[in-house]
């Protein structure tokens, strides 16, 4: 496994550092400057200190959280693409947060929600200059690789024992992180209604957890693919360990390269990858792989309305990503007249999984900084501490949605079997 | 209340009696309309017996259900507008089923859907024929009329005792049509969290039953909308024997007319007659209304892909109605940047539901033919069918969304809130 010790996630400190000679003394148009950038996010209740030690902003608002400019090169920066500038001067550390960065991320970005959407900063047009790499088939294993090929050894230290990195579901949110993940498979399984001998598809499989815990708890076949060759080498690792080599079967390849069928499809985290124009080819592979009495289910990241991801989030993050609003799923399910059965929304159990991630994450700083430099982990806390932001502020959610064919009475009468208490079934 | 002996729901008899006796020998001309016919909705596997008593379809194909045309006329009326045409015609008498109605039309409408788009008889424009009436102010009074306000005598003989006219939600397939239209009101008060003391606007109340249950059970206030004077005038009355006056408010005005705010917000088989184009409008009610940490819930009818209803359905039952796919809904809620916190699909329990009304509708035809001519009881007789064998093959879905504000964090963490075993609290 290749483990960069220095990342090229964000703009390499160097590559600025000229600029930044611009910082020195404080002049009048640096703080008319502040007020700008501040009124094109909303005027959030924040306050900016500068690189000499002047504060902006705090006198007049009631304000419990801060940032700190280093320097004039970073404040200019933020005048144009406040956001990609933000993460990356942020990253840097050329922009520090007081009173936690959770908190901060909360109040900007519930200030640029209150904008009128022809003023909000993350406009389509940055959008598209960020997202350079479409969701074709080698765009989507370049951005896939982006972000999931850094290194296992790095994931294992955040995620938890099964390597989930997706939302967990907490039957009670005190419950531990490993529990909730059971729990979430658990869930899954009740709704998928799996029987002893039945095949399950699962596209995105992530490091396996999923398709194993199936097939040991419930007796199923699944054949289960992904473009991550890091997460595919994992899970097959995983799965001779535990003696389920010949029920589960993890195909290196693309959804759109899923053949046979199957009794019931699932996916978990990977349409936030699939990109809305591509849906309909996910719809078509369903409608040729599920049979008619066959249950399906997509568990995704998702939004109220549509707009894009922060360009920091694409360009860093994930590039290709997109979380869909409830209408734009639909593409997946209409042409082939699939029937919704049931959504759950889950948006405050992944504001507790990042969480817990995040927590893990600060634990284990010593053990990531022999990974990796400052830069990088100063990204990955600013990209979980985000998401904690933006799920807790209703700005992300986390969509389950259960499908059947429109035809198939074979359904259960109410919901009762998928009530899964603390992951035992 | 003034009930019609004579009803204007379909076409008179007398008024086509002339044509009747074009019928009288069969032609080989009779036996290709029929098959023009028969191609025209998909080839279903029936067949038709003339007024002859020849039976065409029957050799060729494995039918159990079968379509008695009595005269040419009919035939010819069949050929365009075929559906609109076959309800008047079965509602007059000049079209008998064989069979049974549900099987039949569950044929019938299997072989349309499998039909290609553009060949489906159910066209956009047969639906903007057949739907003069707009949901405007006045339009939807004169559409809710049409349908509700036809005697609330009639609708006692085959609903249940609480006059509830929409799916109820059965724990278990056997149990009665009370104890399902209960369990679906203690479901529905659970979804919405209701606490003592609480404000709710009901929309669209029908005869009432659901707001004085609310009222009773959990001690809430709740003003009920709706435009049907009948379902008023009932409701009323029923509220004040039962002395609930004091909590519940039934106030004969539109939807579109709610004031005040409120902590829940539910609109229980409404949205089926706002019409896509005032989805929005309803929106803006509901954000207009609903508290911060308020909670929402529509419950309406739906389909898996948007297509009009029926004609003679439009023309004869319910003018101006639709049901919306999920992505429609999706309209009312993304504007005001709801959440879409759950849905359940209650399909099945609507079919049941059916089933109930009319078992009890032929329990007490003679009852029913002291009110109303044949013409009027054979039509409904096919509309309830209709609607069994439209739920039955997954045409028609029952949809109930629970939302709330996207910044509404005061959430219960997982759904066991919601299980009500039969109706018990």
């Amino acid at each position: 496994m290749n483990i960069p010790k220095t990342s090229t996630l964000a703009v390499p400190f160097q590559r600025i550092v000229g600029l930044r000679n611009l910082g020195g003394r404080v002049y009048g148009i640096d703080r008319w400057l502040v007020g700008t950038f501040l009124h094109a996010i909303g005027d959030p209740a924040l306050c900016v200190t500068l690189w000499d030690g002047k504060q902006i902003g705090g006198e007049t608002t009631i304000s419990t959280v801060g940032m700190v400019i280093h320097d004039r090169a970073a404040l200019l920066r933020l005048l144009t693409n406040s956001l990609l500038h933000f993460g990356d001067d942020y990253s840097n550390g050329r922009i520090e947060i007081e009173g936690g960065l959770v908190p901060f991320m909360e109040t900007v970005y519930q200030a640029m929600d209150r904008l009128p959407k022809f003023r909000q900063v993350s406009d389509p047009a940055a959008y598209r200059r960020n997202q350079p790499r479409l969701n074709s088939l080698s765009g989507s294993q370049r951005n896939i690789h982006h972000h999931y090929d850094i290194g296992n050894d790095f994931y294992q230290l955040w995620l938890d024992a099964d390597m989930l990195y997706t939302c967990a579901y907490f039957p009670d949110p005190s419950a531990s992180l490993e529990d909730a993940q059971i729990a979430k498979m658990e869930l899954i399984c009740r709704k998928l209604r799996l029987q002893p001998g039945q095949t399950v598809v699962d596209a995105g499989c992530g490091w396996g957890a999923l398709a194993r815990y199936m097939a040991r708890r419930y007796g199923v076949n699944v054949r289960a693919y992904n473009i991550s060759h890091e997460q595919i080498a994992y899970a097959r690792q995983r799965a001779r360990a535990e003696g389920l080599e010949r029920q589960v079967e993890y195909i290196e390849d693309d959804y759109r390269s899923i053949t046979g069928t199957c009794d019931a499809f699932v996916s978990v985290g990977m349409l936030e990858h699939v990109g809305p124009d591509h849906y309909h080819e996910l719809g078509l592979v369903i409608d040729r792989s599920l049979k008619d009495d066959g249950i399906g289910l997509i568990h995704t990241i998702g939004q109220n309305c549509s707009r894009p991801m922060s360009p920091w989030f694409l360009k860093r993050m994930f590039p290709g990503s997109y979380p869909p609003t409830i209408k734009e799923m639909m593409t997946l399910f209409e042409p082939g007249e699939f029937t919704v059965l049931d959504v759950e929304n889950l948006r405050l159990h992944y504001a507790k999984t990042c969480e817990h991630w995040l927590e893990r994450f600060e634990r284990n700083l010593n053990r990531i900084r022999e990974m990796f430099d400052e830069v990088f982990i100063r990204a990955w806390r600013l990209y979980l501490s985000g998401c904690i932001a933006n799920f807790n502020i209703g700005a992300l959610q986390l969509f389950q949605v259960v499908f059947s064919r429109a035809a198939n009475n074979r359904l259960p009468w109410t919901r009762a079997h998928m009530t899964a208490p603390n992951g035992d079934p």
